[in-house]
């Protein structure tokens, strides 16, 4: 369990104060937060929050979306907000094309330039933006970067430290290229988050992940794969599921130990 | 108009009769069938009754489905239909995974080793087999194959007019390397659907696709890349839409055409 970390959004519903209650007395010492119950219960008061506790912020979830007006001076927001809650890596979804564009290209060209115009910012607040390449089944509505290959020539672009990859499992295993380039990414991996792929898909395709063990992703090889890169960070169970929502948080957070730990 | 053919499930309510009727009216002269509407008139009804229209079937939709109880007798069915029925291409749609299985690659080697097994049969008959990388949110329950490359991969293990490929929008816009690919695979191309993205994706995600001008697909590359092979083929307009089928069937007809005039 020392490299578990408890992605927020896992149990949406859980109370900030609550979860890190719930994670103190299981023993968990990682989580990652994100962007609005942070802002909703106070920047300052959720690092001191979890500070106290004895927490270490994996990841704050996210930001991107450089298709929508605002996004330098949202990202850069972030970038700060990540600073303060002492988290080392920032997640990078980068969004999806503008009302009415067929211009997929034009997007993701402007993706890598806007994380170009975002590096200096990160690289001085000492934050990693890990971009998050996500299904293809986003691609319209949520985030143009698909693969991994796509992820990885944006980071590279920049030094390693300052820009990486975010590995999901729930993104990538379909792909049957995904796992030898990770093995071969080195320090390029940003964070390691599981998830499993469930069906039938729900409407919106977006709350119909699994735990991990629950699904079709042979997690084994991405284990072996990150493994080779010489990452052995944390590792974040993110999952979004309508139903396990539902539950309280006590009972997620047992569900999502019992699942990280079927597999690891 | 003189490439356009309209598949059969873009009207899935519509009597065969009455849709070939309706075809025949508005001066179309191609159609894709489908296996199951087919069976249910009858395949020597269906192959006089679209002979004595006169018009041509461009495809037959569609076989594969390898991880079933049964797949080698009911492939070789389909192309018996397909050569029934003067199709010279039956569409395969390869089918996910076995119940339980987390053996993505394994499946993937099964689909490559039952199309070997069916192409002497294929190739007697005079049918193309014609693989479809299906999108990869149909990767666990619907198709392995994902991606131009993988089915590429398996066409080539095979001569040309016996193994090709099936270009289709809806599946192949969203990977950045596609569209060259296609335009680099010559006589692979067995034939080109039309589908566009539209989203929010319905459950499920089968029912939800754009007539073609109505989503995010930059329709103008893929059709320069098409043209790049040579292909000269007919053109499928194929649309699942649970919203166009509660239309009669003339008037998705009418829509269909105005949607291909739009963007061809």
């Amino acid at each position: 369990m020392s490299r578990f970390s408890f992605n927020q959004i896992t149990a949406k519903h859980w109370e900030l104060t609550d979860m890190v209650k719930g994670l103190v007395e299981s023993g968990v010492d990682k989580v990652a937060l994100w962007r609005e119950p942070v802002a909703e219960y106070g920047l300052e008061r959720s690092a001191a929050l979890v500070r106290d506790a004895g927490l270490e912020v994996t990841t704050l979830c996210r930001s991107g979306f450089f298709q929508a007006d605002g996004w330098l001076d949202d990202n850069r927001r972030a970038i700060d907000e990540a600073a303060a809650l002492n988290t080392k890596v920032l997640v990078l979804v980068s969004g999806g094309l503008k009302e009415g564009s067929k211009d997929i290209a034009g997007a993701r060209q402007h993706v890598a330039d806007a994380i170009a115009q975002l590096v200096p910012h990160a690289a001085a607040a000492g934050v990693t933006l890990a971009i998050e390449p996500l299904h293809p089944m986003y691609a319209a509505d949520r985030c143009v970067i698909n693969t991994w290959d796509q992820a990885m020539a944006i980071a590279e672009q920049h030094p390693v430290g300052q820009v990486g990859v975010t590995v999901d499992t729930y993104h990538l295993w379909w792909d049957d290229t995904a796992l030898e380039k990770i093995a071969a990414a080195g320090e390029r991996v940003a964070i390691y988050q599981l998830a499993d792929w469930i069906t039938p898909l729900p409407a919106g395709v977006l709350t119909g992940r699994g735990l991990p063990g629950d699904g079709c992703v042979d997690m084994r090889s991405f284990h072996e794969a990150v493994a080779k890169t010489g990452y052995t960070g944390p590792i974040e169970v993110e999952v979004m599921n309508e139903e396990l929502w539902q539950l309280p948080g006590r009972e997620i957070l047992a569900k999502t130990i019992a699942g990280y730990q079927s597999i690891i």
